[in-house]
């Protein structure tokens, strides 16, 4: 469906002439229709400083510009085209403006396969016709897009822009309109923003490529609904880390795949959205879970660009104890500390809270964390000296006020003032929840307060929860280290056409042998006396399992007996199957019997979208009761495998509950490392499952095993 | 600490005093301060009806107002006083108002427990003289309070205040008056709102008592911070659920009560955060997480009154197909259903969204759940229409109208006034979710659809997720089934001032034999000897257990061995035992071996507020791995028991995973109402821990068992 990545690389690349073009033709201009005339009246009232061309057969002059019936009767090849015409018609205006050089397209034409069959074909028929093309497509089906600072205009807005750091992607263009309305009202300014439409050319990696890459976006912030290239987001993500840029996503559509999820095994465990944060978590992206989240954290990342939260200690600073509690119960929630206040900070909070001793504010207790500062504490340059001093103890990592009263009130005016010039100096991040009125009602209420610490860009919160866990999710983002990208892009995903088959037990045997991965002592045997023959030179007792094309879960059909004590169990077991036409026994499988240990399931899943990850977590009867397993992309370091026994009950199982002896965890991660490597270079592996491995004292056994295969098709 | 339960019932009786006085007495008013000179100018301000006299012994006259030097000098005896005087005189004050008979003060004055050691002494004071005392006093340190419908403003309000159904309750006086800043920006109107300040003497369960009594009170909010009687608060929930009254809590403190748990037993991990989610799901209490989830909750209450949510089927009418998703996770996230329309629903939607089949509206597909009605179906009354269309199929239980658009562009006038219309006759809830533009920034933009939304109380989120959160929550709330709040109050609570003590075995039988539990068969013995003659009178194997007071946990000390086969084993290691000064083995228990099972953890715990309570969870390893337990206030209905199963993982342990076979949950959940009968009616039980009780294929086991005692000191 898309073109290979070399071309699209290239098209990345190519993604300037959208933002910064010397002239735009508007195809299907208009002095009415929203988008026909409305793109226009953007152009011409926001100072574009380009030329502009509206081309329509129907008109000579649209606003005062001269019409032109045709892209060619131009008097210039235009930077950019926007196209507003039919659906039908669309394909014949890309091809001319192919055909003129002209190098890129946004079709904002509706009813392509987001409407019916007609526009299905359309859009194949499009997307066809591109790939042999030059010319760089966004749409169709989109909302257009805009760069602020040059005043490129080229999609409906409703409020005023603020040209800013902000870029902002998004696949949903009623969505980007919104939201633009949103980061307005926040005062956030915009560097570039972009509807996707379908993707048939340009894809949200190009776009999040282009704003890594682009000098005026500093954060960056996209509302994505699926994945067109999940390896190469991987790497753009990793690369908007390094540089220093926040990447923060919302995703929609989590619950389909949660509901995808199902049963035991490792597939079913290994969800696309769970696919998609553990990618996310690697790569340094932040994830966060709805809009207004969305707009907030990237007002945060703007406002402490230049000081992110190095750690995670914050300091709450509060008018009420009620609200320090309840902020105390949310920096809990989300792993955040909040260390006492050293003694020269104490000292000096006094000296702020009581200059002199003053009577009036005699009796001030000392302060804890969360610090109650009172009323007095909480106004004017009172509130933000001693929010000062926290931001300057090395005790904390970043402060928050918290204010319960009116946020129109006038005397909140010294307060928002003073708050104001603490953020243009202050070397630490710091955020408000201010809890109380703020629409004005009374002729002495003044938005005057509001107005200004929006200006300040100070992060405002309605409440705890929200202002914590942005902090959190920032901190978190800070100490991610994100392995750097590799220049060199992984070899092309298994297309997944060939037919796949699960792997015979010798095939499986021979696949692990090359990483050196042996499971527990084994013999095949095609009768029941070889069974017994088999138990007998493996020592007993013995597991048997029989072997069917019938059942791929043998333990579900009956087939797996543990414990045998003898041979003439083991042929009496193995020769009740054979005799069973209905089981479709072809063969079996006698084991050694494995010590007791800790019981963990061990996988490799491969995702369509982002290729092999590691899977691991408890295994037997904990994987249905706790459903818990962590995931990770390849390639995998051996802190990787570490960090994954930590985020299930891997590492307290393998350290030993309840007086049970510690198990091999070091045999167990260097387990996840081989199959890591066997994974990364084994692309017609589609699956692999050990539930269980047995972790011993010392060492393991793999005790069962599937293996799905497929050859390229 | 407190008044005995008799009088404080009579006291809550005359809060009626508060709210409806006929003349108010300010005790150290004055034209400065902000209380002083604020109070009075509200009352005066507001269009209070009553006799206001200000008490200011330096004062001839104050705003007018003829001032008098003391209560005494007063033409008339007040209904209410409020205090407002330096902390050294407010007892002072308090006295002399009881000997004239005032029944009501409000004691703003602040220096109390909340202070200093000297504080602490006066409220002592204050607090023992109103034991005896018949005059009711809120406060002190608290922010008063206001009786809106007649204009009793005896606080300091930043926003004009509206009156209304809403009653709301507030530890933090602070947090109230901020409060009431958000309920006027939402529009939402008040009956009383309360600061409660140090609890002297009116409670927060008095207040919540008179509102759930108050004809004025259609829907309470309250943010608490500690409890003063939780089971007196339990049965004031109880009613306030069975007037159909909801009752919205936002606590503080969560996360300390947290940090409490610990280890294993059910005392560590029965916390009291987990006690208070307990009593409040079973009291039918809606609890938030946060300031601004309470407001909307509370405004959803207001709006959805007459027409709350009779189920979980949502219909998800969204403009932008991205949000549709974004709602679908959430509704999937909070236990909502989306079910698809039905056909004619589908037919009628079409015939609104292509009337006559009009040409620019062909090719609109067929809706789904999220239902894309696009732009034109999110407009002016085309939306309203659809939305009824949804609201009135019975297919649905509430509906959610998602749009990303300004919300202050001129055309949408249109949209909220049909809005506003639907809301009027509307026969079931619904919300809006509008992301976009908010504050007005060109001249024709318009704040209008934003107040006629709010005029029309219709609920107006800025996120999926707030919305389908408190539609699930009231969805809950109307689902939950309280049982009817016992006339009679339950006895008092035991003291818990007696000494302490671990129950001997012999008194743990004879205990559970109150109610016919008896645990698995067992012989206790003084010596190896014994031991041996045990073990061969029971059968074996034999688990064996030594009687330590050194060692309440005996398997943490080595004091357990299971299966021991052969009289002389169980001679050896009692002999060893007994040999080794360091264990302090006293005796030794012989216990027959328990078949397999399913092991559970049962117990009861006594919250010091909340009285007994019912513990329930996978036992054995799966405490520690799972830390899943279930609670449950006394009593216990046989329904609670069988939902406490499938709280916790224990109905699919029961049921049988992997291929276990199902075991008795009959035995078990008999078993529990039995524990539970015991507990209600036996105050000395500290708690009773059974883990593991092992549930067989038929009948279960009690396996080890601990009996925390506590004698009425």
């Amino acid at each position: 469906m898309s073109a290979p990545p070399g071309v699209r690389a290239a098209r990345g690349l190519r993604l300037a002439h959208f933002f910064d073009p010397a002239s735009i033709a508007i195809v299907g201009a208009s002095e009415e229709g929203m988008y026909p005339a409305g793109i226009l009246k953007n152009l011409l009232s926001c100072g574009y400083a380009g030329r502009l061309f509206p081309v329509n057969p129907k008109r000579s002059e649209i606003f005062g510009l001269a019409c032109y019936p045709t892209l060619a009767a131009l008097p210039e090849r235009p930077d950019l085209i926007l196209v507003i015409v039919p659906r039908q018609a669309v394909l014949g205006v890309v091809e001319e403006a192919e055909r003129l050089g002209v190098p890129a397209a946004v079709v904002i034409s509706a009813g392509f396969a987001e409407s019916d069959a007609e526009g299905k074909q359309l859009e194949a028929a499009l997307r066809a016709r591109l790939q042999e093309s030059r010319i760089a497509v966004i749409g169709p089906n989109c909302a257009g897009f805009a760069s602020l600072a040059n005043a490129v205009i080229a999609t409906r807005l409703s409020a005023p822009a603020r040209a800013g750091g902000v870029g902002f992607v998004s696949a949903s263009g009623a969505l980007m309109m919104a939201m633009q309305g949103l980061f307005a009202d926040a005062g956030l300014g915009l560097s570039r923003i972009v509807s996707l439409g379908n993707q048939v050319d340009v894809s949200l990696t190009d776009v999040l490529e282009f704003l890594v890459d682009d000098p005026q976006t500093q954060v960056i912030g996209a509302f994505i609904e699926g994945m067109d290239d999940g390896r190469r987001f991987a790497r753009v993500a990793a690369r908007a880390h390094a540089a220093g840029k926040p990447l923060v996503l919302l995703k929609s559509g989590r619950s389909q795949a949660g509901q995808a999820a199902a049963a035991t095994h490792t597939a079913a465990l290994a969800t696309s959205q769970r696919v998609f944060e553990a990618v996310c978590r690697q790569a340094g992206a932040i994830l966060v879970d709805d809009i207004a989240e969305l707009t907030a954290t990237l007002h945060a990342c703007v406002a402490w660009r230049q000081r992110m939260p190095a750690g995670r200690r914050v300091a709450l600073v509060t008018q009420s104890g009620g609200m320090g509690s309840l902020a105390a119960d949310w920096a809990s929630a989300e792993g955040l500390a909040l260390p006492p206040l050293p003694p020269a900070l104490q000292e000096q909070t006094q000296g702020v809270l009581a200059p002199n001793g003053a009577p009036a504010l005699k009796g001030v207790p000392a302060l804890g964390n969360p610090a109650d500062v009172r009323g007095a504490g909480a106004l004017g340059q009172v509130a933000a000296d001693l929010l000062q001093l926290f931001l300057e103890s090395p005790a904390y990592d970043a402060a928050l006020l918290l204010l319960a009263k009116s946020a129109v009130a006038p005397r909140e005016l010294a307060t928002a003032q003073a708050l104001a010039q603490l953020a243009a100096t202050a070397p630490k991040p710091f955020a408000l929840v201010w809890v109380g009125q703020r629409a004005p009602q009374l002729p002495t209420d003044s938005a005057e307060p509001l107005r200004l610490l929006a200006e300040a860009s100070i992060p405002l919160f309605s409440q705890p929860r929200d202002a914590l866990r942005t902090l959190a999710r920032l901190a978190a983002w800070g100490e991610q280290r994100v392995p750097a990208p590799q220049d060199s892009a992984p070899p092309p995903l298994h297309a997944g056409s060939g037919a796949r088959r699960q792997l015979a037990y010798a095939e499986i045997v021979e696949l692990l042998a090359r990483v050196d991965i042996a499971p527990i002592a084994a013999l095949e045997a095609a009768d029941a006396e070889g069974a017994a023959t088999a138990a007998r030179q493996l020592g007993l007792p013995v597991a048997l399992k029989g072997i069917s094309a019938r059942h791929s879960h043998k333990s579900d059909a009956g087939l797996v007996r543990v414990g045998l004590a003898s041979a003439e169990a083991v042929r009496a077991v193995a020769g009740g199957w054979l005799a069973d036409p209905e089981l479709g026994v072809k063969g079996l499988l006698v084991q050694r019997m494995a010590p007791p240990g800790v019981e963990v399931l061990l996988g490799v899943e491969t995702d369509a979208q982002f290729g092999p990850l590691l899977v691991a977590g408890p295994g037997g009867v904990l994987v249905e009761l706790l459903n818990q397993t962590a995931l990770r992309p390849l390639p995998l370091s051996p802190a990787d495998a570490e960090a994954m026994l930590g985020e299930t009950a891997l590492a307290r199982l393998l350290g030993g509950l309840r007086g049970a002896p510690a198990a091999d965890a070091g045999a167990l991660t260097a387990l996840m490392g081989s199959l890591g490597r066997l994974a990364a270079r084994t692309p017609a592996l589609r699956s692999l499952d050990m539930n269980p491995v047995i972790v011993h004292a010392q060492g393991l056994s793999i005790v069962d095993l599937r293996v799905e295969w497929e050859e390229e098709g």
